[in-house]
């Protein structure tokens, strides 16, 4: 699909000056988002639309002369859900950064070029909490945070972007803006396409604005440390934490995550446990009984070493090294982060068989996990300039989803399927399952041009 | 559509024995659901599949002949979402009752005959909970239940039922079974279809088994009983309420139903009062905190008389009252039962109007209320053999729920549109969000055999 470069000049008479942009240095900055796609495609023309009107210019043209448009929040995204395709336009989002606070109604108003810190700092001025927080909240659009219904730490008692999105206003192919949902906490009127937009990753319409559910701010966590023998003793502590009470975060490191983060900071972290947990509580009023439910079912799981703390600062500093895996790795090589998602009871399975095709494939996998959702994020390290360690680590990343497909895992629990995953997403969903996502994406966009090669070929 | 006597038969002898009903007797009791429709079609058949596969076999059979089917959980639905239609057949999902609880991954897997009440106390052995409670919670089938996507009281913390569904079996039109998410508490791969089905009405699919998030059982709650001279302080109190802490139950009464409930059981409830709130808190150990905080904005917002206990027997006596609304008000005539959601800030003024509107229709209006998620539940009382009446009964009910839309509301919030309020789902969603809908409709079920006449014309 491609258009001829008088269409793209009649695309920018239609719109404000500078919304289209055609310089190829430019161009250039918009090919990639984080998933690095060494061969992203080369698009006609960088669109920055400043209103749900404009997006509605974009895609009339677009769809009328069959021109693929690759919509893009911040660009921070990790499945390649906005690389650049040949020929397309890329559709920025990044002016559209209104964002309102309705306190009565406990919602915010977002545009989607709104970063979600932003979101969240909005809201904390009157004393509200955007719960979702992806790794990226400093640097992700709450745009792109829809479109890929991000995930994060607090997921495993706040729930994730679906869970807080109450309507949105969407351009279809077409041009055609709905809107869909609203502020009202429930509403069962028709078919659930709020939903079914939320975590759509681009192919089904541009998101051009958000009603976001706000709740009041939590009081501060109480963390426990924990660190363990085996995977399998910290996902039994799991288990077991998880039966009981309902921690505000529930994270696991495995023995090389802890010695990354060691060799990077020197935290004092002990290099021989094979896992640390670090578990939250928020629970007003009820941190110290849940907390000494986490302690105890960390001891009977057979912890090392238990730490506890009340105070909110050493418990941010103890956040820190789960923080830093991210940059500790990157100092070992390149990365391949996965986020494959099992049930918990196979969560030891998973890492041990992981810790296998890291042998076979002879390279490095840490494992850094949202434990309390199962939601794991092994990461291949290696160095991009061996060729044939770059192929082993693909093969890596590859029989890693795999092996989380036969443990009746998903390929993807946060970030989306993208380009990265793409050819992976039929061996999970199975023939029928890929048939109707097919027909639904084919009714809403006949021509094919919102996003093509995301999540489908 | 219909299909000739010979084609049951047929439809039989690929069934086990007593799954077809064509007994004109038995056929009688699958006509209304409980919205009572006065005019219900009449059914060629009622099938009671007791599989995922017979759910296929009648499916396939009623494609290739062109047969309505219209899915039916328990029949306790309150918007004409199972009222038969002629010729067409009945699917009973009562005979698919199995039911299993998996603790390490905290879920329920369930057919979807299964009761709600039954999902509950199933969880309850285990020490888990399954949050969405409606008010027809010991009647109501599961299946059902996600059908309509059903909220209740608890929702206003704990979400409805929407939140809880991880996967599903779903067969589709054409015969099609199709499974859908998994146990797994975060996946993001392909788009997110189990959302698109629950609250989808039997419409796009019969549901054949659901994966329930289960959570960890909560406290015994502490409750608030407040009264107030007008319906705007208790909804100032409701606002807030909310801005600082998430109770468990935010219930309100108006004038209308505190007399009513009085009439029917001398509760010794302020006659004069024009709102009573009922508000618990299940925060654990925090519940005294919480109810500091509920105390003072019903106080500030200027309540008549504030209650408080700890005493969970207590706390259910209270909350009898507000349960008895239903039976109380069954005592004064026939009930349209309404079920529009407004934001918060709009309530007063929603009352205020369905006050209008009972004057000039000369009806009574009740107004219960889960009045923290600003879903309403206005009862029109009237007298089923006065033409006149009635007839002023049903334009009650339908300005009700134009005034709901008017005030930025929904036609309804847990109970579903079914046939009862298709014809006002148009003035709400408006064209464009109407024909987006029918295209995914069209494209699932070509033939149009899936409930046919529910949520769309």
């Amino acid at each position: 699909m491609s258009a001829p470069d008088s269409d793209i000049a009649a695309l920018a008479a239609e719109l404000p000056d500078g919304t289209v942009i055609t310089d190829p240095a430019v161009i250039e900055g918009y090919r990639r988002d984080a998933a690095n796609d060494p061969h992203p495609g080369l698009p006609r023309a960088v669109v920055r639309p400043g209103s749900t009107e404009d997006v509605q210019t974009v895609l009339r043209w677009a769809n009328a002369h069959r021109v693929a448009v690759v919509p893009r929040g911040a660009g921070s995204g990790l499945s390649g859900g906005a690389t650049a395709v040949d020929g397309g336009i890329v559709l920025s989002t990044e002016r559209m950064r209104q964002i309102r606070i309705d306190t009565a109604n406990r919602t915010a108003v977002v545009q989607p070029g709104v970063l979600n810190s932003e979101v969240k700092r909005a809201a904390a001025e009157h004393g509200l909490w955007y719960p979702p927080d992806p790794a990226s909240v400093e640097i992700s659009s709450i745009g792109g945070n829809a479109a890929t219904n991000a995930g994060g730490l607090c997921c495993v008692k706040y729930g994730v972007t679906s869970d807080y999105v109450l309507g949105m206003q969407v351009v279809l192919a077409d041009g055609t803006a709905v809107r869909l949902g609203g502020p009202r906490l429930k509403d069962v009127a028709g078919l659930p396409l709020t939903k079914l937009f939320v975590g759509s990753e681009g192919i089904l319409g541009v998101i051009t604005e958000l009603t976001l559910r706000l709740i009041p701010v939590q009081p501060p966590a109480s963390t426990v440390v924990a660190l363990f023998g085996s995977v399998q003793d910290a996902a039994d502590a799991v288990v077991s934490i998880t039966a009981k009470v309902r921690p505000a975060m529930l994270e696991l490191m495995d023995h090389a995550s802890i010695n990354a983060v060691e060799d990077y900071s020197r935290m004092g972290l002990d290099r021989s446990a094979q896992a640390l947990l670090l578990i939250q509580s928020d629970a007003p009023g009820a941190a110290a009984e849940e907390i000494a439910h986490v302690i105890e079912a960390c001891e009977k799981a057979g912890a090392t070493e238990v730490f506890a703390t009340d105070d909110p600062e050493e418990g941010a500093g103890f956040t820190a090294a789960r923080r830093l895996v991210g940059l500790a790795l990157a100092q070992l090589g390149t990365l391949l982060l996965e986020d494959v998602t099992v049930p918990i009871p196979v969560l030891p399975e998973l890492v041990a068989g992981i810790n296998r095709i890291a042998d076979d494939c002879d390279v490095l996998i840490c494992v850094v996990a949202h434990a309390g959702d199962g939601n794991t994020h092994p990461v291949v390290v290696f160095d991009a300039t061996d060729p044939d360690m770059s192929d082993r680590a693909r093969r890596a990343f590859a029989r890693v989803m795999e092996l989380a497909i036969a443990l009746g895992g998903t390929i993807t629990g946060e970030h989306g399927v993208g380009r990265l995953k793409r050819d992976w997403l039929p061996l999970q969903l199975g023939d029928d399952v890929m048939a109707l996502t097919r027909r639904i994406k084919d009714d809403l966009d006949p021509h094919g041009i919102l996003n093509p090669g995301a999540v489908l070929s």
